[in-house]
């Protein structure tokens, strides 16, 4: 739910105008007060232009134990190889941080996701790489996520590793204990995963070795010319 | 309010478990797959080695109209031509995205400074010199800030334009619609402003030219050795 804010004032005096108009009024701003103003404009592209590869979000999804983290963190590191700038969102850094005010009632589940949306789309904004790496099952959550990026920044990497795989994984002992009624709503046991339909890239995380796992989603940034191809690197 | 986080499964499998649990458990995983493993380990200090300086948040605070958000913009376009990675978090990006669901009342104020710092230190450990421009106009919240982060990273920058300079310049007619009674809490006006006991650096954004405003801080990023002399500099 948006609140209006063109009439308050907690915000930068700039929030809810456009970029011109808030130009103008910075200039304005700094003539009454005798200062030299100077335009003031590292956008995105310029992030972009100087980090060497252009900023995206790949959005991990799939059940829990498919690998998502770990192809992320993969990635991330064969990415840092390659001089590009990455970070990747995971439980770890969100769940005690941005979203430590939320609980797992459906409400506080989407707006976790929501939340992890709009901070990776701020990574993306500061010319990163972002990973995200959530389960994420319900499809409106990440379609709502997906809404909020520019057309092309958003790509949903499906995880497949299938339930008998996930489970025989299980390495925190989830899915025991949630077959035990101790979890409740656990996605793939007693709550469904609504698996992609047209996700940008399928990734068998179940069978496939990580090293060609993380060569898929490579090969992929590639030919999406987010990243430069081989030949292209000095 | 922090929830109990070890008995959900819609984050990251890893979610509440040190960085060497999670590793261990990672091998576990692949093992039992089949999956060859190897340690994705980038770090924030990995990053900051890549971008050739430090990370940290530049919390500027002061009155509506001291020149928060512009000095913001000036130091990070300095910063960016010095071939620095910067982010700024103001009212543009935060109150219409991340912060969306969020309005005035003083809980929602508060929340909307704790998201902010919570956001910027993701950014920081992405190895981004992350800048805030927001009034923050209480102590405590902008303790609570201070305290997420590692002793050092939080760099309190109060701008001190006085008030009668703030309501001169006026640019969003605010303070004329608060000295109206149409705008209620309005931090100089209507509601404190706490300033700070004992920041970093304070910023005579009143007077001084901005040019000299930003040399200040660039000067004190230099002096904490967070970027690097000009000497230094290729």
């Amino acid at each position: 739910m948006k609140k209006n804010i063109t009439s308050t004032h907690d915000t930068s005096p700039q929030s809810s105008v456009s970029s011109s108009k808030r130009n103008e009024m910075q200039k304005n701003e700094i003539k009454s007060s005798n200062i030299k103003w100077h335009s003031a404009s590292i956008t995105r592209e310029k992030r972009e232009e100087q980090n060497g590869h252009r900023a995206c979000v790949l959005w991990f999804t799939g059940l829990s134990g498919s690998g998502k983290s770990t192809l992320a963190h993969a990635v991330e590191e064969k990415l840092h190889q390659h001089g590009c700038h990455t970070y990747v969102l995971d439980g770890d850094n969100v769940r005690h941080g941005l979203c430590s005010d939320l609980g797992f009632s459906i409400n506080d589940r989407r707006e976790n996701i929501r939340r992890i949306a709009e901070a990776a789309k701020l990574l993306t904004d500061a010319g990163i790489i972002a990973m995200t790496a959530f389960i994420s099952p319900f499809r409106d959550d990440r379609e709502r996520a997906r809404n909020i990026f520019p057309p092309g920044d958003f790509i949903e990497i499906h995880c497949t590793a299938p339930l008998e795989v996930c489970e025989s994984r299980d390495v925190k002992g989830l899915y025991q204990r949630a077959r035990a009624g101790q979890v409740k709503e656990f996605t793939g046991i007693s709550s469904p995963y609504e698996a992609p339909l047209n996700p940008e890239l399928t990734v068998n995380t179940g069978n496939l070795p990580l090293e060609t796992c993380v060569d898929q989603v490579l090969m992929m940034l590639r030919e999406r010319k987010l990243i430069a191809c081989e030949s292209e690197r000095k």
